[in-house]
């Protein structure tokens, strides 16, 4: 009996009612933000279930991450297999990138990073990051030399959430493409396996795109195939788990699908939900909307002030309303927030419970939400302060991370 | 009063009754082989004219190749931008290529190196040669490994010709982007300035053709740029002359379309006409028949077995109707052929005349091609011989080749 391969590769566009999700746009219908269940469904993927948590704990002796628990990684492709072979003893890596910007970078762009910093501690295995300057550079109409900058100064604040130095490769794409053939000449296997048939359904491209977005996605699929880092891997077929947002599913689901072409196994995938912007959950925090978003070299002043002034509110609009109706933390920003930062499960349930019944007013939430948030913060920047152009440069040459393939 | 710029960037599919030429089919609708005047109108390029002949010899102080004087270098592009630079004292470089073959090279192949070797001691300059081994993955599906050696293979052939080790650089495209950050920078550069259209305009591009075939013209643009080469021109922008068979016109039309957007020169190019098959002028002398070329290794015998079995007559069905009618030179493989090699001018002349009187029989013809042919490729293969593994790796490591720019 054969098993049907029901995974989605082309996309369906979304429909009149439907959310948008593609690695370019993300936006809402409802105000409460992007239904990931329907998601999961029209993506293909799996739910993150009880079953799923439970083995995850007895096979690592480790709690699942808060954001685990709480439904903020929802989603996966494949764990499981990761999973077994965790179980056998057999090795893995972790994979995630991220396009690099000028501006600081924000409060969900960390969740990937701080997300495959505990994978890597759990699991103790190699973590590869891809800055995709290329891309930057192609979409936003960049300088070369200006998007490798970029890469640079994004690679303070990743490293900054902690990685471990001996384990971990950060690489712009720029610069270390030409400094790999294993690199390029992976991407030409790639691109001989997709068309443009393929890109335009699962990205959307068009007749009058540049070639440089049609040749893309391949770049971004490299990494997620072990023979592409033979320094790190030495020539052994690794497994790859890719954790990120769900906006990038469609690159993944395209690598998915040429891997068994070229050899390789699946990567497996683990998405997350959208940090959302403070005006709301109709979308997420976006760089270029500076109130939209908490940034990473933000002081504790501006921190309060944003939540204070732009945080959505799911209140009601007085405090006597308030106090009887209760407020609505499905789209209070402050309470989401919350859900992603504060790890403490027990205060979070007190204040979902207090908000609901409008014990808590929505300014009580804002003050906790900065207490939380003006540390975090700041503890970051205390970390990236010490990360040298030096340091930087270790984590960004090609090198062996004392890889070992076990049978 | 603006010059209009009328060069073609596309072009217009060949008409039902026009020959074929692009950089995958060559095949025309006459005996007599391509209309090369009809396809100088049809790409908008330049005839190789008296004038341009008579100011090279005058610039250079030597007799112009008998390629160009006998019109097998027929078209150009800007080759009057080239001799400017050379009266001024101002630098340019020369840059040609080859999709290299498993099967050994054919006498066909040797024309732009032979002529590149030539232009390359009247001029003195860098030459920079590519060896699309990732275009012939991607077209013939090799394996990665396999098309790299073919590169190396054909390398050796191609260092036959007699290029300056110290003024000459060959490189696999597949090891040779890998090594060399510049060169995929300016991949993306070039590919930002293209867009599916044009690709599709230019070289007859589908929807359902894989991202690596979209994505290889930038990938043969981007030696026409100085830039790509910093180790041997080290930042400065110099001219680039381009010496190929007509049928890669398309690539470097793009080109030169892109290049003043990203800031270099248009590069220049000189066309050369097909080396056409034994068979006939209807297309072009291909690898893949065996029985229509003469290859690098053939030995005298297969050398004299080919052209008395194949090479296609102009002459008449018997002596008798030959001595009266006469042959026809313009169909004639042997005398074809002697046009591109034997160089001594009266003698050709001799034998065209006799020819086409019917003095001379086609037998006769051969006999005098076998006589050209034999000790022009034993020469080749004994000069060959001595292209040791290492001297290959002196023409492709990436090197200062004493390029200094000039003011």
């Amino acid at each position: 009996m054969a098993l049907i391969e029901i995974e989605k590769l082309s996309l369906e566009p979304a429909g009149d009612e439907e959310d948008v999700v593609d690695p370019w746009n993300v936006q809402s219908k409802n105000d409460a933000g992007i239904d990931y269940e329907k998601l999961i469904k029209r993506f293909g993927s799996s739910k993150i279930d009880d079953e799923l948590l439970t083995r995850f704990e007895k096979l690592t002796g480790k709690k699942p991450h808060h954001w685990l628990r709480r439904g903020i990684f929802f989603s996966h492709r494949d764990v499981h297999v990761i999973l077994n072979m965790y179980e056998q003893g057999k090795p893995f890596y972790l994979y995630t990138g991220r396009g690099p910007s000028s501006e600081s970078m924000h409060l969900g762009h960390l969740i990937p990073f701080m997300f495959c910093k505990w994978l890597q501690d759990v699991f103790n295995v190699p973590q590869v990051i891809q800055l995709t300057d290329d891309e930057k550079s192609i979409w936003k109409d960049l300088k070369i030399e200006d998007a490798i900058k970029m890469s640079y100064n994004n690679a303070k604040d990743i490293i900054a959430c902690g990685f471990n130095p001996e384990k971990t490769f950060i690489f712009s794409d720029l610069e270390h493409i030409g400094n790999n053939p294993a690199f390029y000449q992976n991407m030409i296997r790639i691109q001989r396996c997709v068309t443009f048939n393929q890109v335009r359904g699962i990205f959307g491209f068009g007749d009058s795109d540049p070639v440089a977005k049609i040749s893309f996605p391949p770049t971004q699929a490299a990494p997620a195939f072990s023979s592409t880092f033979p320094f790190i891997f030495k020539g052994a077929k690794v497994n790859c788990l890719i954790p990120c947002a769900i906006d990038q599913d469609p690159y993944f689901r395209m690598s998915r699908d040429i891997a068994p072409r070229i050899g390789f196994p699946k990567p497996a995938l683990i998405h997350s939900c959208f940090f959302p912007a403070l005006q709301g959950s109709k979308t997420k925090m976006s760089a270029s909307d500076s109130n939209s978003a908490i940034f990473l070299n933000d002081t504790p002043k501006q921190i309060k002030n944003k939540i204070n002034k732009h945080a959505f509110s799911g209140g009601q609009a007085t405090v006597e309303e308030h106090r009887t109706l209760g407020g609505n933390c499905e789209v209070d920003i402050s309470y989401q927030w919350l859900r992603f930062f504060l790890e403490d499960d027990e205060r979070l349930v007190e204040l979902e419970k207090g908000y609901t019944a409008g014990e808590i007013l929505t300014g009580e939430l804002k003050k906790e939400l900065i207490e939380v948030l003006q540390p975090l913060v700041a503890a970051h920047q205390e970390r990236r302060s010490k990360i040298t152009d030096e340091v930087v440069k270790q984590f960004m040459v090609p090198r062996d991370l004392g890889f070992i393939a076990k049978k």
